[in-house]
């Protein structure tokens, strides 16, 4: 019987003849934790009689969350997770390398087939190099940590078929908010998600991480592309060995199959306080927006900077706006100042915060006020996502929150293109 | 009877024969407020039924010490000085626009015989530029942004006269450390500091600032220089309008006169937990240090970093280091770009975070853990400055720090020069 692809690679991975439904015991090949979940990781470590990791090239840390730390409490975790890595040896990114979903890929230790954990939500992102990539607690994290193995229930899959071409203006991030907005936030539950068509194809690596990165904000387990010259110039680009790709079976079973025609996408946006309430810019387009945020796992990378400074160069942000930017790595960060992006951003207003998670997840860098809208390039806009329970946080595409971080107020950011 | 620079200027400004120890009701030139204090000089402007400040173009508020915010509480305070600027029109520097120590310089509204008042201790910053400028209560803020107005007790002035050159490796800061070791934390209470000789001469502004900026440390009112080709220059530079230069009279009565030879200086540091606990760089080389500071409203100016820079070029910080850089200001964070000098930083292994006070003040942006020892070019060491009252703090120059991000521990800049 066919097999999908993440029913290949946890059948690889386990060396059971695995289908959806099977639990299985599997190697993982590279296991992640991040300052808001490895010091819990480290905890249960300690309380599983762990002694060693599994090995130390397979296990890395992120400080990322909050980074350069915002208070004594959270730098003690961050010392917990430095002490962790003096003793074991892995690999370590401290503060100003970037998000750990940027890093992870930019680590060469990620790629087609690889099966990755890691103790943060949005580790589907690494779905778009063809690898089985997932989020788990901190207490499965610590056991992966120690054995190298992790039990899985092999998910079913939704597979995505995206024909046509994205016009102007229109980007993957988009696309995913639409997708996002039809079949709603728990319409994906422990599935993983195929994604594959002309759509896909089209977008460069950086527009595809957008895609895979909010799975899990359809429920998903997982986000997976089929692996094309694109994915193994990025992993060769950062250094990575030679992968063997995994492609679906023709005779693979679905959950179920949707087709989508994406030339006729607009600009899309989130609006408070769900993803999946999502809307046309232009039937929000003129709400006032205090802050604008370009960054983050899903949209700090170079392709999502470089559109953003087309829209911003020689402009000024608008007096009521304040626009923050996290570049999501050290590596990108560097990219954009070579290119001119960097000063673009800060000719036109910007706040330039240290490569990281920025203010998405509300523990620093940019907290907004009572009542204040943002727009932001986020992937959730849950309600105190920001660290506000008071706020309202609209998620948009880089061009889009640039436009509005030039308006004022949500704006349409295709005349630009 | 001769006058002093400071009893100059408060005679000018009061319409009073003015001498020390007289009480003056003088002219404010300009009123500042950031992010720590305003948001009290608000409450009280309320409170004293203030309908109008005196002057909009008088007064400014900066957003530094916590941008962007790390709280919802700061984004609070935040959001009212926004609102006060919406409803006043007064000068507004938002995140990411620098540090109200240099954003205010830049503004080219202060220059010789200036008088400024502001809400923060380190206001005697611009007294490099000739002007009375000194750190005030949120109160008196107030009432300075409603009437223009302020009283002073004149302060008496000690005389510091600096003779010779600063040797290579050596700089403003290794000077003004000597000065605060050699005259004490109170050394000069209420006091105007008055400084002038050869090696003040020979320094560029920046320097001259990071002289001035630390005045309060030896308890002074404020810390006066007298105006040369370079102050006007600087004036010039940033758009300021022609200001008269107030020198000191051959006859002015100084509390004291102190005379120094500085060709023999070594770089200096202060050791924890008091500004004039200094020691000279190799009575405490080899000390292990885990986070290095470069920024600041002391040094994170252009000379500065490109000082650092020098030194941290091609080279690496040591892993067990963090180097977290803030430049001074906007103007000057796109300058350094211009120049290479963040890459240089990044490429280093620093974390770059927005212009503004960066960690010096505790409130986010690099929190030291627990018996952590921090090497900073900011210009306080006390017991929880840094928002942790487990971690030591030593102070010392550009150069200091960047040589001691490289070794791991205090290291002795001067083999760089």
């Amino acid at each position: 019987m066919g097999k999908t692809i993440i029913e290949k690679i946890l059948s690889q991975k386990s060396g059971v003849d695995a289908y959806a439904g099977q639990i299985v015991v599997a190697d993982v090949d590279y296991v992640m934790g991040q300052d808001g979940t490895a010091p819990l990781a480290i905890k249960s470590f300690k309380e599983m009689g762990g002694k060693k990791v599994f090995d130390p090239e397979k296990v890395v840390f992120v400080i990322d969350h909050s980074a350069p730390s915002p208070n004594e409490g959270v730098s003690r975790l961050h010392k917990l997770m430095r002490e962790f890595r003096d003793e074991h040896g892995i690999d370590f990114h401290d503060i100003g390398d970037g998000v750990c979903h940027q890093v992870v890929p930019e680590s060469g230790k990620v790629g087609p087939g690889s099966l990755v954990v890691g103790a943060d939500s949005h580790t589907c992102t690494y779905g778009a190099l063809n690898a089985f990539a997932t989020g788990v607690g901190s207490t499965d994290l610590a056991a992966a940590i120690i054995s190298g193995k992790l039990w899985f229930k092999v998910p079913e899959s939704i597979k995505f078929v995206l024909k046509g071409k994205l016009p102007k203006g229109v980007f993957a991030k988009d696309l995913i908010l639409y997708l996002i907005g039809d079949v709603t936030a728990d319409g994906a539950t422990y599935m993983a998600a195929e994604y594959t068509g002309e759509a896909i194809s089209d977008l460069s690596m950086d527009g595809r991480f957008t895609i895979a990165n909010m799975a899990i904000e359809m429920g998903a387990k997982a986000g997976l592309m089929e692996a094309d010259e694109k994915t193994f110039a990025f992993v060769k680009e950062h250094g990575g060995r030679d992968f063997t790709p995994v492609f679906a079976d023709p005779d693979a079973v679905y959950a179920k199959i949707l087709e989508y025609d994406v030339s006729e996408l607009e600009p899309m946006v989130a609006k408070p306080h769900t993803v999946d309430n999502t809307a046309k810019v232009t039937e929000v387009a003129g709400t006032p927006i205090h802050q604008a945020v370009l960054g983050t796992c899903t949209n700090g990378r170079l392709e999502d900077l470089r559109i953003a400074a087309k829209i911003l160069e020689g402009r000024k942000i608008h007096p009521r706006t304040r626009l923050i930017v996290a570049p999501a790595s050290r590596k990108i960060f560097l990219r954009a100042m070579e290119e001119g992006l960097i000063k673009i951003f800060v000719e036109a207003g910007a706040a330039v915060v240290t490569p990281g998670c920025g203010p998405c997840v509300g523990t620093h860098n940019g907290i907004p006020s009572d009542g204040e809208n943002v727009i932001s390039t986020a992937n959730r806009n849950f309600k105190g996502r920001m660290g506000n329970s008071n706020a309202f946080i609209y998620l948009a595409s880089p061009a889009t929150v640039a436009a509005s971080a030039i308006a004022g107020e949500i704006a349409d950011p295709r005349p630009y293109f």
